[in-house]
């Protein structure tokens, strides 16, 4: 029986960067994980002061991915890393991870998974022959009242579904943003640092995925709209989706990052013939129920909400758990199951909740669809392939 | 100088139905107008009980409104009404309207204003040719907070305006309510009464409406999806719309009467690229304004809005109005015109903001190009005619 | 069978008044009323133009309240007033009123319903004499979710009640707005016009009365403290009033007019031993109840509140009733009241609520108690008389 | 320069508690400190089974805390504890505290800081005597919102404080759930393990210190009721208290445990002569101003704070920050300072904002006067002592 923390790698997230710090957060909160090694930055300076300041010893602090992988390889389990997390701009992503797997790390790794849909096959491919662990972190798929929204659906609660609208509108780019220094705007702005898409790509994806997870629907075609409103800019930064689903229940996505004066207003409502779900990211601790035929009901976390929501809760109701702790629900349910796994043990099936690699290929499907129907005023539906 | 009330007939609204009530709460409510007579029911004991319990006499209850025209007209002026308000089903808007104006009364109709585009046109060419006055009740904009978004987006507070969101969620058609004998989802849900669209033309039209009236832009073209949910039922009940503006901005448009569990949550924002506005008409005094480099703004019917805003409002801030003022400021700016108008006097501008025969134009427009375009999963974009 | 509208008389009101508008605007709504005559100021010419304005005969506009009652009871019935609406300011209360009750009309009254005690319970005493109607607007409990409220509350659904927080800050007299000309401010804080208590006979009163409406209890004791926080103003602007009730619970009441920035906001909030009931007045559609054993709910008026608020309502959920219906309430039942009594019929249960005499009554024993213990730091506990 | 994690050992804590959880959580989060040593139970085979879990050595959890004082201060510095966290019921609390500033360890406590006021003051000459640093976890100080209304209190954007409304209700005691087995509510009920006060020493002395924090002013007297409403119970489950502050500002506080179905509702208003500001904790990363002369505002933690409120947020706006981030900038600020001080460096002026020994006597006077005045009828006003 392993008695120890898991050790966590990093790929990315020097002190200059965003979502590395958040990595870190989240896989810290818990006490199960600690950070062993890292290679934080291509800049090798930044690499290293980064990993001074999160205390790591001088001889784990790496110049290069490859370099890293190759020396953690050499070192005795229990010393050398668990697994990695990549948190480099999408073009980064497919190298480390591939060499990863090849080097018998599990991995975790921010959205989306790939720069392209052939990448993500790829790591399917890698991950079937290695028998390895991938988490992909879909962050709002983490948050206990999406789980309970689930659990409402998937207990026909809500009878058959009918309709879904999600929207994501932000505002941070409502003007040039990339043009004055920022580095957040200038590579997800990029089309080759970010993609094919931009706003899609960024946000587009966290909301087709929270969609098809609270629904357990499979999105079958979409039409779309793509807009570039700031003038120079390369990637759509604002566009709408009508979506169709397998059950034959339809769908309205939003994702737009030229909303002026919006932060993060991730929101989905999911309607059956008996009732609707609404949930806001903004107020994430709360999750409205509408009913045809009693008066609406608001489930709170920590309160009264079923059993996933519960096992992925830390506090009791009115302490409102955020972003960060969503973030570290997949954290830990990844660290429980791949502590399992290395103890030869059944995972709880509530650990195996974190979204992975099949929900990274959903989302490159989903950018390979959106921008084919986003620009072309004459077809109408384009199928997920 | 007229110094008494101005006089009201009515088509329709007798005791069995409900708009008719609306439209004589929201006439009453200011002390400037009075049911004069009326022909309330295609039944003609109906009509006759219900402008009993309305305290008219006998002789001004009418058995059809064609014999009402008849004999009012015979009447002298101040006794005769002076306008008239049709509230029937779709289908029986046209034929009393036509007659009304061509007996010289002046005419208030609930939306959408006819069965179809042509009736409509054929209702505008005879109002120029009359120069009598109609106003249409697009309720919504009929809102002070509605007033003071288009008022911020008309001196330019939002800056230019690039994207719309405007939907109206309602849930109370999930189920096949047209079968129990509800009289409303019967007429509603019914092609020959209703016209071709069903929730397009019922709510739809209102978040069209709304979506021109706030931004003053003009759709030109539209693609869209229209949904029969509820098995059996002739007319859409769910449909989703992108737009086109003219000025290159863009929008989307939901409106469903099966999202189970919705009331009447009519909701719009508009975003320029200096920021963005935001109205829902369940908490319909507060409008709230995001920026991009400021704090959100709570503007507040009563206390914090402009003077389009303050010339539709009865009470100090904190003392709600709702649905019915928003009504009743239709009548008012009517009747304030129309009796400038019988004064030979300029009416001020603010009481010319009424919706007429030009914006019902505009929905037929709309119902004809979301009808063409929904149900065809080939043409992508369809013009406004 | 009486069929014609109720004749209303009015003292005060004139066009330079807020609260007789407010009156007009919730006794003409329905078409049940009309208003025949009033004296609508003590400025003569003001009394005229006003009446004019209203659409009123010259004959039927007086110059005093004593030449109006003088007039009016020598005309026949039919013609003369049914009733008459007292909107002066509070020390002219009583004068009008009992004269009306002499003269044998019916009275509707503002609150505080006079200036002392004494002269509420001589009010009382001729109404028991001549068996004449008197309704009070204590507007708040008009509201149909504040009706639903007593109801639950009625029906035991929240257990025996413990605890009420009732709180109404204001902001409006956080300067000293009566030196700048603004009439409301003017007579509201002078002891000579409004009465011994400031904030707490304006608006003190108002939470009071919905406590003991929506509880069915009544307050035996208190703790109070009075402040004046604005130099110079002679009548309490803010203050706090602990309150013991007579089945054991306790209150917390707040009532302030230095809140800086706060409109009307008035909200309860009342705990049994199962569950809590939440209103407020600037959301006033919507009752939250809160319970021990399942999530809270949400109750809607028009949509799923009880028959007490169906009564009570006008239009269906989701097109917001507000200040003003919930203000027509009293006018419209105290109307079918007087209605039936006219017709010599029993008045259904439902039109009997309005808040009448005996409510006025303990208005002005609240404001004798927390003006006793307002100011006095060593007695803590006053009886209410 | 200490180039590694804090080391942090813990009193209290077991797998079986609440708040130790709470504690770790918030202490592990910013990669900051780590675990190292505790005695996490009365019961030694809990303590040990927890020791185990948390992944910490045989040789570092202790049986009881002497053993672990004694024990660790015989260790290497770098090795041994930095600072001990005790999160034992209030009755333990100062043993260990004393025990641990008398063997040179820091301390993190949680509030109330210790059973009597007396105590308190004992633990504040010897941190004088030794110079080293307490922590006290008010936790609702540590929101980034709460320290942005300080904020603008303190630059004087709301003029002079006139008015606070403190209240903090929750629900969790309505019935006596002490007698069913539940640890929390058997100690917190209970006067010989949490003290002479109930809910006024759990919440009300939260909703006290946060009253003082962000208003910088302090509690001169107090008239306070409080009551015990369930049957049995020893100490008060609901209370009700007016104060008095030094610049004369007066306020309001509730705290109750049994206002049925609510969470954990702590709210402030806090009000001066130019706007007020309204905070709650359900909804913690907004913070609304009120003005009286332009629109409300809604500031938002990460988008449109300043400086104080940056300093304690990890995210942009609209990634919620929750309760354990509000936990974690106490122990990041207290962690920073004591890092400063063991480098001999000076601590940044922000670092320094954490609840000390201060604010926990505040807390133990607050308690004191609280319960004085709060069962006397006779006896209105209590000065702080």
């Amino acid at each position: 029986m392993m008695n120890r923390k898991l050790r966590m790698g990093m790929v990315g997230g020097g002190s200059d960067a965003f979502i590395g710090a958040i990595h870190r957060l989240a896989a810290f909160m818990d006490g199960q994980i600690e950070l062993v090694c890292g290679c934080f930055s291509i800049n090798p300076e930044i690499s290293l002061s980064s990993g001074k300041s999160y205390y790591l010893p001088g001889n784990r602090v790496y110049k290069t991915y490859q370099e890293m992988f190759e020396n953690e390889v050499k070192l005795p389990e229990g010393d050398r890393m668990d697994f990695v997390t990549i948190v480099t701009p999408n073009f980064a992503h497919f190298g480390p991870a591939m060499m990863a797997l090849e080097n018998g790390f599990n991995v975790v790794i921010d959205k989306p998974i790939t720069f392209t849909l052939d990448e993500a096959l790829q790591l399917q491919a890698k991950l079937n022959e290695t028998g390895l662990l991938l988490a992909l972190t879909h962050t709002y798929s983490g948050y206990p009242a999406v789980k309970h929204a689930k659990q409402m659906v998937a207990e026909g609660q809500l009878g058959k579904i009918r309709k879904v609208f999600v929207e994501y509108p932000q505002g941070w780019l409502s003007s040039k943003l990339e043009d004055s220094g920022n580095a957040q705007a200038s590579w997800r702005t990029d089309p080759k640092r970010s993609g094919k898409a931009g706003a899609m790509g960024d946000i587009g994806t966290h909301a087709h995925h929270l969609a098809e997870y609270i629904t357990g629907l499979r999105t079958t075609s979409l039409c779309a709209e793509l807009n570039v409103f700031v003038p120079g800019r390369l990637l759509d930064d604002d566009g709408a989706v009508l979506l169709r689903f397998d059950n034959g229940a339809k769908g309205v996505l939003i994702a737009t990052q030229i909303a002026a004066g919006e932060e993060n207003a991730l929101k989905i409502r999911v309607y059956g013939d008996k009732g609707g779900l609404e949930w806001a990211q903004h107020e994430p601790n709360t999750l409205i129920a509408k009913w045809t035929s009693k008066p609406t009901e608001i489930y709170r976390v920590g309160t009264s909400m079923g059993t996933a929501a519960a096992a992925n809760t830390r506090t009791p109701g009115g302490h409102p758990e955020g972003y960060l702790e969503a973030f570290a629900n997949i954290y830990r349910n990844f660290s429980f199951t791949l502590r399992a796994k290395m103890n030869s043990e059944q995972p709880k099936p509530e650990w195996l909740d974190f979204p992975g690699v099949e929900d990274g290929i959903r989302g490159m499907q989903f950018i390979d669809a959106v921008v084919e129907a986003g620009y072309n005023d004459n077809v109408k539906w384009v199928p997920f392939k």
